[in-house]
């Protein structure tokens, strides 16, 4: 992690994407540190990647100028050169972040990266994320890009010598740009802290969080990979629990879920209809919605027959199959009767069979009514590959989300109930 | 389903696609059908896309020219009319396909392609799929296309008036270029003859089975959506045990087992090595190897020595750590000594933060040394967007498969595991 190619990716990166004014200095570590000549000067923010020793040599320099915090990227400290750290982040009250970052951090709307991932930078959004590991924080990292999903921050937080998990919580908590938090963690130091400061965020924006090591064997193995602690899964399930925290099963739920406490409200009951233009997908839709341990909704008669009359052949039972020529005028009608019904608190939306007569009007309308409704969540799928991507294009950049598959929809639709479950409490 | 539009794109898909001889009658349905003077010449397959009364009139047509087969694309058949249909597949001896298929049949080597989703055909390959649905089946003809996936044939099986799963079954058991059957089902009609069939294919080819409307709400409605009639879940569980079909729980992992099954030999062993650079996605993929009930594989100590003694800093417990600088030579080494090992099964490789510091060579080792054990199978997950796509470009027609999270390819060893597990029954 010392590589000089990786140091100019870091550089590239915050030369090309911060707004505020940069210095380089490029130190050759096969001179003698302590002497190099190169003068550190003021600043709010400095990046060291360096070995160890060099880098605290820097630490220093920093400190002495009034430096206020330092991205430490690189790892590998012993004892004694942590002890030396937290002795220089105390004397010159600096803030530190690692050592061991491996990436460091992203601010899309400062245009901080001091990732050396060159050019890598998501757009700017409103979902944060905490890694406790430069692997998967790397990896949600290109998954927000190449996806195109909205970020305001990305923390890597490394050996957590100073700023820990609580500490960058807290900031998430407070941050304006921040409506959505995810966490990558595998361990946590201050348990009990971290559960009280989660509890009190969890009441303004959902926390959501994948932990890794959950099997006794990953955990031994993770044990060794941080500096942190994996406790038993079972004690992070409760953890969570009280925190208010959700929980999700892969890097995929993670950031599903986040788009869609992202873009959508709460779910306020367990009631979802489907509203699709195809049978099979709507019936495995069903199944999926019913895994997650939400309901399909009953709708109204008044509804139903409302439907069948507009649409004769139409049978309007949820799974409603609005049959395969629908277009917008029909997804439109059904989906706003649908949710005035009171018996429904959320929409599943199934639109396929676009990639030959693909309208764009036909995948606006959903949004366009979703609108109206704000108080139910509405999710779309345009199920598969290219059908997907056309979907995308249109409306991607909606308030509605959208996933690929049905069973993807109805986990989010069940990360957005867990969300309504957990403000129903306070 | 008769709209003329959707017909020109059968037609243009049989012209564009197909190898033999192709007619196309344009028959105008508000003329009087039976009037119709264009007339039918004798094929081996008529594709007939009309609407009941005249595709009844146009399949008798073709009965008598000694058409050996029909494929009816459209729906809506009262009893009278499938009576009908049955009654002249019985006078003339014609194989039918339908009615109401929706999409028909798809076969990638003779170029056979009746479905109307415009130059819609997937690429050449092994794997079979079988739908019941015709949403379900355009879903994952669209996602086979999207993702280049190798296709044999797709069938959308619609009414089964005379062609049904187990004659469809015995088809593809028989065709030498289907290597994998893919079905998606929600009921099946001969329960016994099924099963029977089944059996006796899954000795010699893996079957994969997706089922639509598990959950008893669903199930309701799937009843009204084929003609067949879903049984209980369990029921199905059962059976699929028994004929020793591998049962999936989604269409993503409908595609991502098959791919495995057509790339790579079962496993023969529960015991997995993960081979990774970093560390976290390692952990998630232990994890996941974990719940899907395999094992992390205990490396022998001659193994674990080896490794760590050509690459002093590496611990070389499962999951083994190459670091994030691990490039081809390294991956190479210690992909070959893991493989050697009979501790180990099958691998799974990690192959991370590639997208800035890509080489080719680091991608093409694997399946390079992957081909060196056939006996054990070796996924690979490029975790991530841009990472997995570059990776995919590279060595995406190998025959290691590639999935871009850890938790996708556990359920692609689970598979592989389960088909290992199948043969050795016999």
């Amino acid at each position: 992690m010392t590589s000089p190619y990786l140091f100019k990716n870091v550089a590239y990166n915050m030369k090309k994407f911060f707004h505020g004014t940069i210095r380089v200095l490029d130190i050759d570590i096969r001179e003698n540190i302590e002497n190099i000549s190169e003068s550190v000067e003021p600043a709010d923010l400095a990046v060291v990647m360096l070995p160890p020793h060099a880098s605290i040599v820097q630490a220093e320099k920093c400190g002495k100028v009034g430096v206020k915090a330092l991205v430490m990227i690189t790892g590998g400290y012993d004892g004694d050169q942590r002890k030396r750290l937290i002795e220089l982040k105390e004397k010159f009250g600096m803030r530190i972040l690692g050592p061991n970052t491996i990436m460091g951090v992203v601010n899309t709307s400062s245009g901080l990266n001091t990732t050396f991932e060159r050019g890598t930078m998501p757009r700017k959004g409103d979902i944060a994320v905490v890694s406790q590991s430069g692997g998967v924080g790397a990896c949600l990292l290109d998954w927000a890009c190449y996806y195109g999903i909205g970020v305001s921050k990305f923390a890597f937080v490394g050996d957590k010598i100073d700023v820990d998990d609580v500490d960058l919580l807290h900031y998430f908590g407070q941050d304006s740009q921040t409506k959505v938090i995810c966490l990558y963690m595998e361990g946590v130091k201050a348990g009990r802290d971290f559960i009280d400061e989660a509890r009190k965020i969890t009441k303004l924006k959902p926390i959501l969080a994948l932990k890794g090591g959950v099997a006794e064997e990953s955990a031994r193995r993770a044990k060794s990979h941080t500096a942190s602690i994996a406790g038993s899964d079972q004690i992070f399930d409760a953890a969570f629990k009280k925190a208010g925290i959700i929980r999700v099963g892969s890097i995929e739920e993670l950031m599903n879920g986040a788009i869609a406490l992202s873009k959508q409200n709460p779910m306020h009951g367990d009631s979802v209809a489907i509203v699709s233009n195809v049978g099979g997908p709507a019936i495995l839709a069903g199944d999926s919605v019913l895994k997650q341990g939400l309901r399909l909704a009953r709708l109204s008669e008044s509804v139903k027959s409302k439907i069948e009359s507009l649409y004769p052949g139409i049978d309007a039972s949820n799974p409603i199959d609005l049959i395969a020529d629908a277009r917008a005028e029909r997804y439109g009608k059904v989906l706003d009767l649908v949710l005035r019904d009171k018996h429904v608190d959320g929409v599943l939306v199934i639109n396929m069979l676009k990639s030959t007569f693909f309208r764009p009007g036909d995948a606006r309308i959903v949004p366009y009514i979703a609108a109206k409704h704000p108080r139910k969540p509405v999710v779309d799928v345009p199920a598969g590959g290219e059908d997907f991507e056309r979907v995308y294009r249109t409306i991607g950049n909606s308030r509605v989300p959208l996933y690929n598959l049905p069973n993807k929809a109805a986990v989010a639709l069940k990360i957005l109930r867990e969300y309504g479950k957990m403000l129903q409490k306070h």
